[in-house]
């Protein structure tokens, strides 16, 4: 694969350098460890053929293995993880027993030399292994292993979460996915912006909006006063009687004792008994009030006797929080997971799934429009200069486009139109025959399907929608002079619709205010995001990306369970 | 402070470079904003003097404004979350109403142009902004302001997370945990590891240890289901009986009608009639079976009805996640938020933190132990370089050592000793009339106490210590030939104590088996686990950092709770 297209140099980061510095012929092994990444070979500009007659030691998994010549010697594909590309490892019987090292799946740590394969040999390889010593094997029982040579569907590897990290396509995604997110770190840092690891615990609820996970110690105390109860029943009222009675004939003892002037030792001591006594009736008393079930105050749950004291959840967005530190620090972001608890089985929808949320102080919509495609492009040209390898297995195993589809968005400016022009083009559409499932008219929220046929079909690339209705968007976006639009935007992109959606934050106080009663929202959870406003308000935007989004966008994979690396939805939370 | 120690060149990244690349004595406005950054100024090696003369616009919050010469003209100190100097901005009252300006917390953004202050005048500026022009400004009531100019403790701050950031210390701090991000985020991809984000919400639990919290559904839908019941009170057993009766009664008419050969139509109908009756009678006792209360099945709580199918709960670590894809791709980390249920009031434990986890396949305990040096070294070193201004503000106001210490770890090699030599020291010194709370005898688990005497006062430099005894240890951690101890190692550093915990995994099935039952865990939630040593199973090793005690031992801050932005602790989750 790589040899079609050789990687840019800048992919094999200080690899063709030796771990002295003094020669880019010698092979660097991996800091950590004593064996050498394969990428480190295969991914070297010259595939590796200038280091033939080294001397190395390589580790990886076994992607298939034959014997040959009759069981004389044997070929492995060995993969690391490090690249797609496996090494091509040739093993004499005379080395090791060879049933042990061919079944798919086997782990092998060998030493051996790299040499240029003999011509002829069909193999696209520019260098393989010869073996000198097997190290280390770690077996595989091919009866049982669930992952064989033979390719399972994405949907069956998804049965096997801790082991699909093993096939071509869940590593090269997973790769492709880091690479995106180091992008994301290195872009925000580079413009100046702060990493923000706002709360996932939060007993905020931004928007009102999305179902939320619950986050509570309270069932696991009611789990365990309930087998508490089964083992030691609470104390009855007939119980709690009698308590009441011996204290009251203990108190009568003492009072008796008393007025006969019985010695200090015999009163003191029945005033012991007594205080026994009463201890004992309060203990009852206390135990006979517990009762099965969550704690309840006025018949509703008693939330003070939860973890902290208060109804809490699993975050929607880091959004109003990372604002916070916007009104302080400027130029932040957020990249965190974030949660929904929607009963969606759709293959674009995870009940945990990660966002990246920049917020930008004395920045309007413009700025804000500016910094989202600035992001999504240089995460683009980061991929096709660090994973080329990796695109080039997701185009020719999943999406043939995705590679143009990268260039395309790396190297064009975005498109950019208002909602209500966007509308205009879209009833242009309906008015020469276009159908669509939902009606379009001033005022929608626009449909996948009109977000699509936008970027797709009328201007094939990337696309910002801006300024819409403010009846279809959040209290907090800033209402644009028409009284009628908030400074909201949309980036649109080809294979998955909506990527980005994003606003200029309505920093008046006095506006918010009325938007936030107009909507029928309550006040007072807000009023430490007011007070953002209240004490040297700031002109702010921001926008948030769903990150598994964008590794559907780069991938062209269709479904997002295969892009995120354990994925949670209903019904499945495995490991 | 920015003059005592010139910053290095590179903690000014482009900045002193204009946009168009030509002159460097040309400041360069933030990217998405049409503002220059304070730190764009002030954070040239020349304090921002060569750019006297220049037009430039800042946006920032006022820490301290006067208003001096009668009312004439007024200072402002004005911070933008940047670096840790303010710019001193010059305001004539002929340009602006100046007592709208002069209050703590006023944000304003100006249009004015650098000056070099008049000598004599005692500030320690090298540049100073003369306002030609005000063009926003967000007012404060000083009356109701939370933050004012005076300085709250750290404790009191807490109350208020919303806007401390706008103060120096947190701020700074929020800086130093960013720039110990972007390190450790670097430091991974440069060393080939793969950036893996593991599920925060788990049905696996990590060594079967820590306390829970519990993600759920359940008590929603209860809560749901009680207002429903208490509106629309279930059927009682005598209405099941009507409409069992209704049924019997259609039911007979039908047969009555048939057996008088009625009409087609009259039948159908009465039949239909039947029907109808048939499915009330379904819904009726389908509703008299609600009950209040969390749903249950064989008097447990029916989990089979929450949102995942099964019981599910906040992850405590990413590490046996993670290791399934060490276990395919090799070099993996995971960088994320973590949850400990503990009923914990100390300065040291939050409910919610993070956690950085590398995973190294290929690797035994000595790579490991290098690995965490060498990244921690890396960390050091990063913020001595990138954050020197915020480091002097930390040593300024909470711990002079900070910087040292920094130093310290970033130059010296950590020490490294065994467990058990660890303790002969720690015995020599209790021979010595050093007295410990917890006594000290081989097989204990190190109290804090006696990890930082052994940084602190033995080695005075950070500690690796390994090969403890395998019963304080996890069942997955390697079993030594001695077969006493595993594998396991602790970063020890001074200040904090354990910074980093890790180990070799156990990679033999066999092992790591008996391990299990000699723990008695059970082994059905571990099958999963259990398959990465059956299948290819391969040496690997790992450890997991506290990210908030790296940012207290940079920062040398006492409380956990102020170097991470929003703390989550018991009875506590604000916003």
């Amino acid at each position: 694969m790589a040899e079609e297209v050789p990687p840019p140099a800048h992919q094999v980061p200080a690899v063709s350098i030796s771990s002295d510095g003094t020669s880019s012929s010698t092979v660097q092994k991996a800091r950590f460890s004593d064996r050498v990444r394969i990428r480190s070979i295969l991914g070297r500009p010259d595939g590796g053929a200038g280091l033939a007659g080294q001397k190395v030691r390589i580790s990886g998994w076994v992607k298939t293995g034959r014997e040959q010549g009759k069981g004389a010697f044997a070929f492995l594909e060995v993969n690391d993880g490090s690249c797609p590309a496996n090494l091509q490892v040739m093993v004499d019987a005379s080395v090791s027993d060879l049933t042990k090292l061919v079944a798919t799946g086997t782990c092998v740590t060998v030493d051996g030399c790299l040499k240029i394969p003999p011509e002829g040999k069909g193999t696209k390889q520019k260098v393989e292994l010869s073996v000198v010593e097997v190290i280390d094997v770690g077996t595989v029982d091919t009866a049982t292993y669930p992952i064989p040579k033979t390719k399972l569907t994405l949907e069956r590897l998804r049965e096997f979460p801790h082991l699909r990290s093993r096939t071509n396509s869940i590593s090269a995604i997973a790769r492709i996915r880091h690479a995106l997110a180091i992008a994301t770190h290195t872009f925000f840092d580079e413009e100046g912006f702060l990493y923000i690891q706002t709360p996932i615990i939060t007993t905020s609820d931004c928007e009102g909006a999305g179902e939320m996970f619950q986050v509570t110690t309270l069932i696991s105390h009611t789990e365990k006063l309930e087998r508490d109860l089964i083992e030691n029943p609470p104390p009855t009222e007939a119980d709690v009687e009698a308590a009441r009675l011996i204290v009251k004939a203990r108190g009568e003892a003492v009072a008796q004792l008393k007025s006969a002037k019985a010695s200090k030792e015999t009163i003191t001591a029945s005033v012991a008994e007594l205080n026994e006594a009463k201890a004992s009736l309060s203990r009852t008393e206390e135990r006979s009030k517990l009762k099965p079930g969550l704690p309840k105050l006025d018949g509703k749950i008693d939330y003070t006797q939860d973890f902290f004291g208060r109804q809490a959840f699993l975050t929607v967005s880091g959004q109003l929080q990372v604002e916070t530190y916007a009104c302080g620090l400027s130029d932040v972001y957020t990249f965190g997971p974030t949660f929904r608890a929607e009963n969606s089985h759709t293959s674009r929808h995870l009940a945990e799934f990660w966002m990246v949320e920049p917020e930008l102080a004395f920045a309007d919509l413009e700025d804000d429009m500016n910094c989202a495609e600035a992001y999504v492009r240089y995460m683009c040209k980061w991929l096709l200069e660090k994973r080329y390898d990796d695109m080039e297995l997701m185009a020719k195993n999943f999406d043939k486009g995705c590679i143009d589809r990268l260039k395309l968005v790396a190297s064009t400016p975005f498109g950019r139109l208002t909602y209500t022009k966007a509308i205009e083009l879209l009833e242009e559409a309906v008015g020469k025959g276009k159908e669509f499932v939902n009606p379009v008219e001033w005022g929608i929220d626009l449909a996948s399907e009109h977000e699509r046929y936008l970027t797709e079909v009328v201007f094939q690339k990337p696309l910002i929608v801006y300024n819409y209705p403010k009846g279809i968007k959040a209290f907090y976006m800033r209402l644009n002079d028409d009284g009628k639009t908030v400074a909201a935007m949309d980036v649109l992109v080809p294979k998955v619709g909506e990527l980005i959606g994003g606003s200029q934050r309505e920093e008046r106080i006095d506006v918010i205010m009325e938007r936030i009663e107009e909507m029928g929202l309550p006040v007072e959870p807000y009023e430490w995001y007011l007070d953002l406003r209240r004490y040297g308000t700031a002109k702010h935007s921001g926008f948030g990306l769903g990150f598994e989004r964008m590794v559907l966008f780069a991938t062209g994979m269709d479904n997002i369970r295969d892009v995120i690396p354990f994925p949670r939805y209903p019904g499945r939370a495995d490991l």
